[in-house]
């Protein structure tokens, strides 16, 4: 911390939370962020933040170890706590009691496509993708179909022909990733209606993937697919977490939250499922989802502040990367392939400028030439980082002209 | 806490750690444990203890939620730690590099079954079984070959010869329970290398959950499967956790152990897997490790108090049931067929006891008749629940008394 003691006072700037730790401090850190790569490198690769917890969650879940409250996980408060908190954020209250606990995100999406697809089913999925789709999918014997974002001059977005050429083809279902990793969109009203009328036509079924969001910016709106007024979406089962927003990925929570007419699905979840979460998670996200918001809207001044400015170094210093600033999440997917660094930028700044981004391949081929940065850390730190990946690439600029001129 | 403090001085009486908290204070707690059933009830069912966590553990769980340290999982030290607490405590160090980290122990197993086998194959257990193995074989494709240990007048132990039958039949893999849930069985090393020469010769990989081998009594001792001399021994893959010995089931970390010639199996699990554990887990579990074996010593000291404590209790109380002390855990498998309950007593207790035992034909056939009680609670609640169990177990002797007369 930036003070001495352990507990955190009022916040005064935006970016306090941000910066609430210095390098040091976090180099202490267990999390796979700061243990994969030496202690020399700079890690904005995975997405974990580089905040303090909440003072409410904290105070949660330093009573629970005071009570020894380290067994089993039951749902408890959890399921109300989301309805109460979407209700609020986004307009739309699920019926709680239709709501399962499920270890986090991809695992509930595991659980739920074993639910309603069958082995060998076509699953499609928008790729750039979150990396764990293409391990899982395979695993539980589902078929990844993929299906690109487009990339027009205005950013990424959903290319729905294709996507009911893929839906035509015979998929059982559509795994929705929204807002989406890696690239930060969040999908319109009018796409997602546009998506439901498809998965209705040609009877697919939506899982959607809103891990990230409580974590959308000003300008733009997260629509809950199962609170579309449509068929499929109330067949849609979406899957939530407080893991992302309040920075408790390692805690292990998560839940599936059914559409109206998807309860006997999400219901079927076995309480074997619900019973591998994790207890603190659980204690943790119920906290954050009903106590958490004064602190979101804190920590999303910050990544507002740190979206725009990491704009501001990427055009001084790397003004041929593409950047398209995310309508959600603290993940910026950058487009490297001016820089002529090959399929994988990632390595390259790994090995020459000492900053770990996430490979951009990992995300699938509409990968290869991109990186994912993750700007949840201090201004400071994604001012380093830019300016380490700027050097790095520089020397390559230079050692181009040197081999271009011993070419000669 | 019976002081009034948050904090844990120095322990007096064996018996501390187990009556720590009051009951007000237990139901508190957000765990399956304390939250399945109504406040009424006195718990006795799931395998969670009423302690408080080790002060080592405490102290780092503190730390780490100070740090905002709950991001993606790691192994870290995990694995060097449990190595060297399988050194000191069963003499046989595992190669640390070769152990990889899985989230629970039953997810260990369906990981290792699936990289190990192959669907549709066979998969032994020993019934009684731990519950969740009759859900997640059949859910990751592997039939459940259910091998009853056999009933002698010396209390349950392994039947070879029908293990052999299995076997011979065409297994593909043995799930060896080792201490043995919920009989509390520790199998010898005899037995240990006639299963190893059994698997040798009809080719069978042998995956062993020693969940429970820190909670081993003073008269038995645990052998590491993986520690034997013998071929199968070293193609075996073991599953081991902190969990139950420091009470940490919600916290999520396990790891899959392996013999000398399976650390390729072992180191094929995929990071996928390794990081759906969660973080706190790991970073209590490397102290439980390292730093809890004076903990752990108190422990079993008020175990042992409290498994002769039941076995008084019951012999005064309800001198019909069958009680064989368990050679490890702080769970017990009584035997109430006598008492003429029918096939469930837990749920008899549950609802005319207002005690909640673990019901047992939850564990297969052979747990028709009979109840797994957690003894791992204050000496107090042991007395309380047979106590009350006696109470209304005495009201259906009555009845039936009754009943007989109607009849005459």
């Amino acid at each position: 911390m930036t003070d001495t003691g352990t507990t955190h006072g009022p916040v005064g700037s935006h970016t306090d939370l941000l910066a609430a730790y210095s390098l040091d401090e976090l180099r202490e850190r267990h999390s796979a962020k700061w243990r994969e790569y030496p202690p020399e490198v700079l890690p904005v690769w995975v997405a974990e933040m580089d905040t303090p917890l909440a003072e409410p969650i904290k105070a949660a879940l330093v009573e629970a170890i005071g009570r020894g409250d380290t067994g089993y996980a039951v749902a408890g408060g959890l399921p109300e706590a989301f309805a109460g908190f979407s209700a609020r954020k986004f307009g739309w209250r699920p019926d709680p009691t239709g709501i399962r606990l499920v270890p986090d995100v991809m695992a509930g999406i595991v659980e739920v496509l074993h639910l309603v697809t069958e082995p060998g089913d076509r699953v499609v999925i928008n790729t750039p993708a979150y990396p764990p789709y293409f391990y899982w999918l395979p695993r539980i014997g589902r078929q990844a179909v993929l299906n690109p974002l487009s990339l027009t001059a205005r950013g990424f977005r959903l290319d729905l022909d294709a996507l009911e050429r893929e839906f035509a083809a015979g998929a059982a279902a559509y795994l929705l990733c929204n807002p989406h990793n890696p690239t930060g969109l969040v999908f319109g009203e009018d796409d997602l209606m546009a998506v439901a009328r498809l998965a209705e036509r040609y009877g697919v079924r939506v899982v959607a993937d809103e891990i990230h969001a409580p974590l959308v910016y000003p300008g733009a709106r997260h629509v809950p697919f199962g609170s579309l007024d449509a068929p499929a979406a109330a067949r849609s089962i979406m899957l939530v977490s407080a893991s992302k927003a309040w920075n408790l990925a390692g805690l292990k929570a998560a839940l599936a939250v059914p559409g109206a007419e998807a309860r006997s699905d999400v219901t079927a979840i076995d309480v074997e499922v619900s019973e591998s979460a994790g207890l603190l998670g659980v204690i943790a996200s119920e906290v954050a989802f009903t106590a958490g918001e004064p602190w979101l809207d804190e920590l999303m001044a910050g990544l507002t502040a740190n979206r725009a400015l990491l704009g501001e170094l990427l055009a001084e210093h790397l003004p041929e990367v593409v950047y398209q600033p995310p309508q959600a999440t603290y993940l910026a997917w950058l487009d490297f392939r001016a820089l002529g660094l090959g399929d994988d930028p990632a390595e390259w700044f790994l090995r020459r400028g000492g900053v770990a981004l996430y490979p951009g391949p990992k995300f699938g081929t509409p990968g290869c030439g991109f990186a994912r940065f993750n700007f949840a850390t201090s201004p400071d730190r994604v001012s380093a980082a830019v300016r380490q990946m700027a050097a790095s690439s520089h020397r390559q600029g230079a050692r181009g002209m040197i081999r271009a001129l011993d070419a000669l």
